[in-house]
C-alpha cells in the first residue's frame, strides 16, 4: 500500500501540456508523489493536434482519458462541453481518489476540473492564476482562483493579484512559469536542431528557412466570436505582403475555431501563399527551438510574451487576447490590421539586439511545484481574507 | 415585437425563491422588463418543499423547468447535478435568449447558471455576493462574483468585499437584501395571521402555540458531511429537554441532506417528542409571520441573522454555517452542543427587548434591482480592476 | 495476466439483484470467469432499498458504482436517467474492458446498458427476454432483445418468442429463471427462519404472524402514471377491510413512484392500519422464506407469478403489470378494485392445496448461464434470421 | 388554439434529410398537421455537410436545434452522443409537446429519438424499418421497430419483416420510400440542370463531365472501424486506375469517419488524382440529377440500391454496408478490392440498357405518410402479437 501523495493533473489542450510538461516530469520523478495524468477535451482530438500522442511519446502513463468536446459552432457548445466535463471528471476523481487535483491556466473547459474537484472536497491547485488579459478567459481564471486552495503563479504581479483576491498569502507561491523551464533548456541552442518539414509534415509550400523565417500562431478570441474570420484575414494579407518564409500553426479549439480555420482554408483556396507552410502542431521543445531561431513570432499566443520574453525573441502581439499580461521588452502590440502588422515586422528587421527578461521565472518552476505538492498541508476549506 | 429587456431569473431552491420574491414581482410589474422565470433543481421536487407550487400559486408564469438533481448520497452527485444543470440551462438560454441572466446567492448548483450564462456571453447579475461564511458556499459565492457582470449586494461590508475582489465599483450596488422587503411588510403584524397546522399539515404533535413557541430550521453543512447526523441529534436533544412548543422545518437538499433527515426520523421513532410539530415548508410570508411571533429561531438558517435582525427576533445560530456573516444584535452563536443551545434559550426567555437592525437593508431591494436591470448597460466583457 | 473472460453484470435495482444473485455467484465461482459487478441507478439509493448494501454483505466485490437517477416526478426524468446512464456506463466499460456485458430484464434504465455495450461492440447477453406483459417494459424488453447477442430466457414460451423475433436459435437458451434457484433452496423451509421485525425494522404496527399473514408488494405502472395513487388506495382499503396480519413492501423507483408512495403515506396518516407493518426491503432469501410461509401475496410484483409458482404460494395479481406472463396455477388476476381483492383472499383461505409448477425453470439457471458465458463464441455482429 | 396534430420529425444527418424531404413538405402542407422540425447531431455540423443550411434554404422552419455530437475517434463517443441526445431531446419534446414523433431509418443516434419519445409516452412513428443490412445499423433499426407504434416501410419485404417482429399488422404500412418521390421528379431530366463546380465549389481537379462521369460515395462501416482506411484506399486506387472523370462525396459522421477521411486526405497529398473532384455535400435534387446523368455510382451508399434502382442508374456496391437490402437489377456487389471495382466499371461501360424497378415504391410516399400521421389513432401502448 503506497503512502505517496496522488497528484491528478488534468490536461485539456496542447498548449497546456507544453506549459506544464516539466511539472509532470517533476511529479513523476518525485519519490513521494504519484502522478495521475488525465488527458481530456481537445488534447485528445486529431483536429487540435492530438497532444495525447506527444504525451505518450514523452513516456507519461495516462490514468484516464475524458472525451467531452461537444461539437458545434457556437458558444452553447462551449458551455455544454464544460457540463459534460464535470460529469466525466467527477467519475474519474471518484475512481482515482487523488489527494490533490491540479488544473492549468484558464481555458473555458478547465472550469470543469475546478468544479468537480472543489465540489468533491479534493484540494485544488491552480497553475498560472492571477494574470490579466481582459477576455472570457479572465472570468474563468479568477473564478478558478476562488475555487482553488493552492496557487502556483508565474510572476510577482500575479502573486499580488491573487492575494488581493482574498486568498491566504501562505498558499500563494510565485514559482515562475513552468514553460520557462523548457525555454531555459532550449535557449542553449541558437540554430534549428531538426528539419520541420520532414519531422512534422504539414501542408503548403516549403520555403527555405536558412535566411530567417517568421512564425505565426493566432487563436480565435472567444468574445469576439463573430469576427474571427475577419481578424485572421488581416494577418493572412499581412503575411502575403511581407512575403518572407513563414511557418504557420493552426489554432486550438474554442467556440469560433471554425471561423478562424475556415478563414485560413478559404484564403488558401484563393491565393497561392507561396511563402507559407502550415503545421498542425509540434512538440514543445521543437517549437521553442523553432521560435528561438526565428525572426519573430506573430499572432496572439501567450508564448509570445512568455517564453519569447525569456528567449528574447521579438513577438508581434495582435489584438486583445494578451491584454494586460506582464511583458518583457521583446513584444510589441498591434491591432487586427494588415498595415500595423507589416510595420511591426519592418521595425524588428532593423533592430540588432534581442533583450531577455525573467518576468515569468528563472526556469525551475516544475521542481518547485512538485516540492510544494508534496509538502503543503492537505486542505479544501478556506475563507476570504477580508 | 417587444423591445422590453428579457430578464431570466433562475430559482434552484425554496429559500432562494423566498429571498428574491420581491425582485420577481418588481421585474414582472416593470413596464420595460419581461420576466423569464426558470425553476430548477430542488425547487421542483416534492422532497424539498416543491417551491414550484408556491411560485405558481403566487401568479408567476414559469418559462422553463429544469430537472437536474442527480440522486445520490455523496459529493459526486453534487458535482454531477451542476454538470447536468449546465447542459440543460444552456439549452434554455438558447431558447429564451435573455438579455440578462440573474442568479441568486451561493448554493452549489447556482454555479451552473453562472457558467452557462457567462460562457454564452449573456450579461450575468448576481444577487447576494460578497458575503462571508467560511464553507464550500464561499468558494461558490466568490467564484460566481468573478463570473458576474452586475452585483446586487445586501450590505456595505458585502459591497466593499466585492469591490476588493477586483470588480468595477460602478457595477456593484448595495440594494439591501430583497428578503427584507417581505420582512418589512410582515413586521406590521405581531400575531399569527393563520393556523399553521391547518394550512400546512405536517406531522407530529400539535402543541398549543398561544403562550409562545420556538422555531427550528437546521441544514446539513456540506463540508462536514460525515457529521450531519451527530449535529442534528444535539439539537434534537436540546429541544426535547427545553420542552416548549416547537415548530421544526425539514432541511433543504445538499450532499448530506440524508444524514440530517435520517437523524430526525430515527430520533422520532425512538422518542415521542410531544412538544414538536414538523413542517416540510411554508410560504415565505407565513414563515416570516411565524418567526415574528415566535420566542426565537434555533438552527443555522440565514433567516436568523438576516430577516430576524430586521424583525428583532432572537436567533440562536448553531455551528459554522453562518460564520462571519454580518449580524444585528438579535443573534447569539453556539456550537453543536445540547447545553449551549439550552442555555441560549434560557437567556432569551429572560430578556425584555428585541433590538432591530437595518444591516441587510431597508425593505425596498426588489424595486431597486428591477430598476437597475432596466437601466444598466448590457455588457459581458470585464477585466479585473488591479 | 489473466486469460479469464471478464463478465460485466449491471444491476440497476433491488429486484434485479435478487433475481440474478445465483448467476453472480456462479460467475464468481467459475474458474475461467472474472465477475465485474456494476451497481447503478436505484440499486444505490436508500429510498429504494439500497440493494448495494445487500450486495456487499453477500460478499460480492463491486467494480463500479454508477449514479444516474435524475430526480423528478415525470416521465422526462426516466428518459434523462437513461441518457445519463449511457454517458456513465460507456466510461465504465471503457475502463473495465469486459468481454461480455450482461443486462437483466426490462426496467427502463437497463436500456442504457444495452446501448452502451452494443454501440461499443461488446457482446451483450440478456437475461429474461422474450416475456410478455403489455406495458412500457415490453417495448424495452424486446428492443433489448434486438440489441443483444445472447439470450438466456426463463421459459419455453419466451424462447419461442425470442426466436420468432428473428434471433439466431443457436444463441437462445432456456436456462430457466435464476430466481427459481433461490426459491428451490428456500422451499426446504416451511416456517420462518428469522424475525422480520427484529431483523428489518420498518414502521407501523407489529401484528402477530403465528396464525398466518399476507404479504403486499405493489409497484406503480409506468404508462398509468396518473393513476398510481388511486390504484394503491384500492389495495389499501382492501387490506384494511380484510384485517389480517399484513407485511407491506414499499415500491421501487419508477416515474410515478411518488404517486404510489404518497398514496401510502397519506393513507397511513388518516387511518391506523393496525394490522399492517411496512418494510423498505429485505434480503432475497428472507423474502422468499417469508413468502413461502405466507397465506398469499397481493400486488403486481413478478415474484407472484414466478417464484411463487415454483413455491406454490397463492398470488393475487392486481392490474396490468404482469399481463400475459406465463403462469402456474398459483395465481389469480384481479383489477384495481377493493372488492375483487377481498374476494380473492377469501377464495384462498378456503383452499387446501398449493399446486407447484416448473414453468420458470427447475432451479439451476445460475450455473447454466455461467457455463454459457464461458463457452459461447465472442461475437457482436448479427443479422435478423428472416 | 390550434387543434392540428403536432408532428415532430427529428433529422440527424444529411442523408436522412434528403430521404424524407417530401414527407416534411407533405406534413407542412397538410391543413390538419403542424410540422415541428428538429435538426440534430451531424445535420448541424459543417464537417458533415451542414444539412441545416439546405433545410433552411428549402423554406422549412426549424423548431429546435440539438447539438449532441461528442467529438472523439472511437465507439465510446457514439454511445455518449446517443446519451446526450436523449438528455437534449427529452427537453425539446417537453417544450414542443408533439402528438407524434417521427424518427428516420437506423443511424446510431436515432435511438435517442426513439427512447426519448417512447419513454415519454409520445406515439412514435418509424420510417424505413424492417430492412436488412447485417451491421450495427441492423441492431439499431430493429430495436427502434420494437420501440415504435407506427411503421412506414419502403418495400413488401420490409413490411413482412416488421410484422414478423411481432408488430400489429394494422400499424405497418408499405408507403414506399420517400426518397423515391424525389427520384420520380428528377427522372424527368436526363441531363445536368446545373454546373456542379460552380454551384457547390469543393476541391480538387475539375474534370470535363460532358462525356460521362462516375460518382463515388463511400461511408465507414461501424463494426469494421479499424479497417476504414484500408477500405477507402482500395476505392481510391481503383478510381485512379479507371481514370475517368469522377465526382467524390465526403463520408458522413460515424465512429471511424476519421479513418475514412484521413485515408482520402493522405491519398490526395501523395497523388495528384487529376480526374477527381471532391464535394462535401449537395442538395438532394441536384445529387439525384447528377446520379441520373452519371455512368454509375460507386461506394456503399444506400442511394445506389434505392433511388438508383428507380432511376435505373448502375450502382457498384462495395462491401457489407448494404448487405441483404432489397435490390433492383441496377446494382452489382463487390468487395473492398481494387480489381473487382475496376472490373465492375468495365462491365457497366459495355451495357446498353438501364432497367428500372419500383421495389422501393412508386414516388408518392410523402403524401401517404402525412395522411397516415393525420388519421392514425394516437397510441403508445402496444404488445407483441405472439
Amino acid at each position: 500500500m503506497s503512502s505517496k501523495r496522488k497528484i491528478a493533473v488534468v490536461i485539456t489542450a496542447r498548449p497546456s501540456y507544453s506549459r506544464v510538461k516539466t511539472v509532470l516530469t517533476a511529479i513523476k520523478e518525485h519519490p513521494e508523489l504519484e502522478l495521475q495524468l488525465i488527458v481530456a477535451a481537445s488534447a485528445l482530438l486529431d483536429r487540435y493536434g492530438s497532444a495525447v500522442n506527444y504525451i505518450e511519446k514523452d513516456g507519461f502513463e495516462i490514468a484516464a482519458k475524458v472525451f467531452n468536446v461537444l461539437e458545434g459552432e457556437n458558444l452553447t457548445a462551449a458551455a455544454k462541453t464544460t457540463g459534460i466535463g464535470i460529469l466525466e471528471l467527477s467519475t474519474v476523481f471518484d475512481n482515482l481518489k487523488p489527494d490533490i487535483v491540479v488544473t492549468v491556466a484558464d481555458r473555458f473547459e478547465t472550469m470543469a476540473t475546478a468544479i468537480a474537484a472543489s465540489y468533491m472536497n479534493i484540494p485544488l491547485a491552480h497553475i498560472q492564476g492571477g494574470e490579466v488579459t481582459g477576455n472570457i478567459d479572465e472570468k474563468v481564471r479568477h473564478a478558478i482562483t476562488k475555487l482553488s486552495d493552492y496557487h502556483f503563479v508565474s510572476s510577482e504581479n500575479a502573486k499580488n493579484r491573487v492575494i488581493q483576491l482574498g486568498e491566504n498569502p501562505e498558499m500563494v507561491f510565485n514559482t515562475g512559469c513552468p514553460s520557462i523551464d523548457i525555454a531555459k533548456q532550449v535557449s542553449k541552442n541558437d540554430r534549428l536542431t531538426f528539419n520541420p518539414y520532414e519531422k512534422y509534415g504539414g501542408v503548403g509550400s516549403k520555403p527555405n528557412l536558412d535566411n530567417g523565417y517568421i512564425v505565426v500562431m493566432q487563436h480565435p478570441v472567444t468574445n469576439e466570436y463573430q469576427n474571427s474570420r475577419k481578424h485572421i484575414e488581416a494577418t493572412l494579407r499581412a503575411i502575403q505582403k511581407i512575403n518572407m518564409p513563414t511557418l504557420w500553426f493552426w489554432p486550438n479549439v474554442d467556440a469560433g475555431a471554425d471561423g478562424t480555420s475556415t478563414g485560413i482554408r478559404s484564403y488558401r483556396e484563393k491565393y497561392a501563399l507561396e511563402n507559407v507552410h502550415f503545421f498542425k502542431n509540434m512538440e514543445g521543445d521543437d517549437f521553442l527551438n523553432l521560435l528561438n531561431c526565428s525572426i519573430c513570432l506573430i499572432g496572439n499566443s501567450s508564448v509570445g510574451i512568455r517564453e519569447c520574453s525569456y528567449l528574447g525573441v521579438p513577438a508581434i502581439n495582435i489584438g486583445t487576447r494578451q491584454n494586460r499580461r506582464d511583458r518583457g521588452q521583446n513584444s510589441s502590440d498591434v491591432s487586427y490590421n494588415e498595415d500595423e502588422i507589416t510595420n511591426a515586422v519592418k521595425n524588428i528587421l532593423v533592430k540588432t539586439e534581442r533583450p531577455k527578461s525573467e518576468v515569468y521565472g528563472g526556469g525551475n518552476a516544475g521542481k518547485k511545484i512538485a516540492e510544494l505538492l508534496q509538502s503543503l498541508p492537505l486542505q479544501f476549506h478556506k475563507t476570504i481574507t477580508y
